[in-house]
């Protein structure tokens, strides 16, 4: 496992933290940290898994539908039937996709110019210990609320401390509003999303001090929908992590000892795309 | 795990033995079959694994490329670049995919009127033991060859009886071809395909004798590519079992002993789809 942090990712995250850089210019910075952190491992290695697959098994993954909630209206999938049963002997569909629609994975080339790409996260990356950090008390009263260091403190007061290389998975609730796209997104009049996410320091304490391999939420983005400056996806992209969004059923897997089996397809140059998402403890 | 094979499974296939359907009355008798079969757990339920992850992991998938071969040139995926960081700050691709293209799923309702379909196979059904059949001597020397009883039975007098509820997949080696779509499909003067597969028998063996789970290839589909009955797929479709074809690197996973993670994109309404499959041991 690769989860020492590099200079180029530190100095990544002082410039976001002092917020002196631009929207573009944090791009550019995260840009440069990506490309010293690509990894030379084929796709095809074998590496020895960091956790066990245990007795019981959960999906974390929502149907693929064209009704989903889409970070933006008009991003839905699309569907037809492309052949039948009883015109051709047997049936399939045809599918429109985005590939940031549905259960799916956000890559380091999501966000940074040059960042790898759906065929280039490793296996290892891909099955990891898992830990839960349940918001979801605070965020039914603030739907902006995100994960703090705090959180993340206290979680490991009680469930003990955070892997190295792990998923750290924000549990908010917000999978009750999934079969209500307007509930699920939280649009004001103005257009402002409104939906739990990760803090920016949350972010930095996890890549920093526990060397993590992701974050998931069970909500459309890993950043809070107020979020204009996307900080969670740039110091993520940006240290060469990757996201999960739209991530079901996280209120019924423990806050640890889980891992998360992460079912990318490997989209060739791909941004990130549909996955099949599993926990097991 | 449901592995009981039901009187309508064996009524279905002493009629394929017997010859006597055409396809179309094949498909309406598999159709009844799948019909008694359909599983009645939600697909989100958490069943225990029949077997376990190991320290080994190996993909099975190939990249999601527009190149990979399609059983029917036209086929191929197609995929455009939908916003980019330059201009928007961030980048992703759209993609049109038919549901067998690349590694993917054939769910029963593939070819059953009524068959499950993707969000309807459950996790135990994805996560199950693995066999691989190695044919790829043989199938250099006739392209048309086929797995039979007698390779199964030869494969268990080496390796232990093949589990209940098992993945069995067949190695033919045809993975060195996948880069020249011309070569992995095999097409000859007249169109026909010509690529290795599983045998009628042999498929039929598997259900009634060994209660598997599923069947997988190296290669374009279930059935040899100059099958015109689509035996196999009619098999295991109509005793509510699923394909996988166009798995990668079966090669490298031993003959028996591993364990398969079928990450199956839950398409609604699917009849199959695009997966990311491991193998661990």
């Amino acid at each position: 496992m690769r989860d020492t942090c590099c200079m180029c990712t530190e100095e990544c995250l002082q410039q976001s933290r002092a917020g002196r850089l631009s929207r573009r210019a944090a791009l550019t910075g995260a840009a440069a940290a990506a490309a010293g952190l690509v990894a030379a491992a084929p796709a095809q290695a074998s590496p020895a898994p960091a956790a066990r697959l245990g007795s019981r098994l959960r999906d974390l993954t929502y149907p693929l539908t064209t009704t989903f909630p889409a970070f933006a209206p008009g991003e839905e999938a699309a569907k037809r039937t492309w052949v039948t049963i009883e015109d051709d002997g047997y049936y399939l569909q045809e599918w429109r996709l985005l590939e940031h629609y549905g259960t799916h994975v956000d890559a380091p080339g999501h966000f940074v110019p040059g960042g790898r790409t759906s065929t280039e996260l490793r296996l290892d990356e891909l099955v990891t210990p898992a830990v839960v950090v349940d918001v979801a008390a605070r965020a039914a009263r603030d739907p902006d609320t995100v994960v703090t260091v705090d959180d993340l403190r206290a979680h490991e007061r009680r469930h003990g401390r955070i892997p190295r290389g792990a998923a750290v998975l924000m549990y908010s609730g917000w999978g009750a509003r999934a079969g209500d796209a307007a509930a699920y997104r939280g649009a004001d009049a103005n257009g402002t999303l409104h939906f739990p996410g990760f803090g920016a320091e949350a972010c930095e304490w996890l890549l920093r001090r526990r060397g993590i391999r992701s974050v998931g939420v069970d909500t459309l983005s890993i950043d809070p929908g107020r979020s204009t400056t996307f900080d969670a996806h740039l110091l993520l992209a940006g240290a060469d992590r990757y996201g999960l969004e739209n991530l079901a059923n996280l209120g019924r897997v423990p806050p640890a000892g889980a891992t998360v089996v992460v079912g990318l397809i490997p989209f060739q140059d791909g941004s990130g795309g549909q996955a099949r998402v599993f926990a097991t403890w």
